[in-house]
């Protein structure tokens, strides 16, 4: 069943606070496409991966209400806005769940830490069509209108068939004008990994700290079939992320390791 | 090369603080492999999944040194206990990281939240043979004890050959008495979701929060090559993870629905 505009429920999060540029695009884009109910955290939550707030009890505040989107702040992870949105704020199972658009890519490991694609894993934890968009620039201007049109064709696609169980999308899209984009390519996650992550810090007591720092460093930069190699080509790199962590392909030798 | 105790460099980490009964139990196993480094979080880290800390910083206190091990103390995630250890803490990159003994089963979908797998699978990023335990319990006065003869088969079986890049091991150990373990078994994650998942209450003020809570619903019990139904049936669950969450059977369906 296709459903039709008026039938469709969108829940909308991120990981970079309610004031964020790219949600701000990310809303308006959504809202050709259905309801739209927006759970955003109140600040900045990014690296917190699939974090759950297990210490401290969460808040909700209902922000704002129209015909066309209610927006919700709340004092918890991205992992949490989805929990709470399907469990307690929304009216029904929405269709679908949308995050970002990240201020930065997500591409390649990155998708272990990134608290937008958390929000569109715990999505698809629960069977609903789920997608994290990303903007492959940490720039303070960043211009963001160059995703609408892929996030446009992405929730196309997305409405005329849904995802399989357990699947759902990384899209990373490059910051470069439109015309210069290249189009959509579907990839895999590229291996990689992040160097030299510390600045290590005296404070004003004398005192040691450190802050995360470092670069990522791509272990495969011909990989012509990856999303990194997408990104720097000026492709929209689109990932299908399974939730099954499980490594199949090497299951038979490790039960013969087992077994000797 | 199989290496001998005294070359090897284990690093240990956990998600349940420094107090942990279960990593006391690792430690003590552990220490019958190599020199060991301990890097806990200082406070539970519980269901903190891969999470980073970007906004704050961090801090980390060498609390014990002898012949056989150092501690420390850190106030960081276990992603952040790891990335510090191998990148400012230790004197070279360690053999093996451990993660646990965690507090509770880390099976099924929990290896997404979890703190502990969170640690293994940062150690396997880095190319270091990483593995996660876990005791099924969650009793305040849980025996790990159960769990010492585990170890070191898993132990002993990665010693004599390294997992293969992009994977660590999710080991998840049942709370039964030593005789009534009926072996270590093989398995794949199983497929399960959260439900029901918040306690709504309201504070002193009037004002509304939420606990986060709910229980874990597996859906599909009966298959027997599953992490939770070998848990279920007092097998020790061994479950080969990997960091590439490419859904690589959907790539050529997602092109075709995209080439549309």
């Amino acid at each position: 069943m296709v459903l039709e505009k008026d039938d469709r429920l969108i829940l909308l999060t991120n990981d970079d606070g309610l004031y964020a540029a790219g949600l701000k695009t990310l809303l308006e884009v959504m809202e050709e496409f259905g309801k739209v109910v927006l759970v955003s955290t109140m600040e900045s939550q990014s690296g917190m991966s699939q974090a759950l707030t297990v210490k401290t009890p969460l808040r909700v505040k209902l922000l704002e209400e129209n015909e066309k989107h209610r927006i919700y702040a709340c004092n918890g992870t991205p992992t949490d806005s989805v929990k709470l949105a399907v469990n307690q704020l929304l009216e029904r199972i929405p269709d679908y769940v949308a995050a970002g658009i990240n201020h930065g890519a997500n591409a390649s490991v990155s998708v272990l830490y990134s608290g937008t694609m958390a929000a569109a894993i715990e999505g698809c934890l629960y069977g609903i069509s789920s997608v994290g968009f990303s903007l492959n620039s940490f720039s303070p201007t960043a211009d963001f209108s160059v995703c609408k049109e892929y996030i446009r064709i992405v929730m196309k696609k997305m409405a005329l068939k849904p995802l399989p169980a357990g699947v759902c999308l990384n899209v990373n899209i490059p910051a470069v004008k439109s015309d210069e984009v290249k189009g959509i390519k579907i990839c895999r996650q590229s291996k990689g990994n992040w160097k030299e992550e510390f600045e290590k810090r005296k404070d004003p007591m004398g005192k040691t700290y450190y802050w995360l720092s470092g670069f990522f460093q791509n272990h495969e930069p011909e990989a012509e079939d990856t999303d990194e190699w997408a990104l720097r080509n000026n492709y929209v790199s689109v990932v299908p992320v399974t939730v099954d962590m499980t490594a199949h392909w090497y299951l038979e030798e490790l039960k013969e390791k087992f077994n000797k």
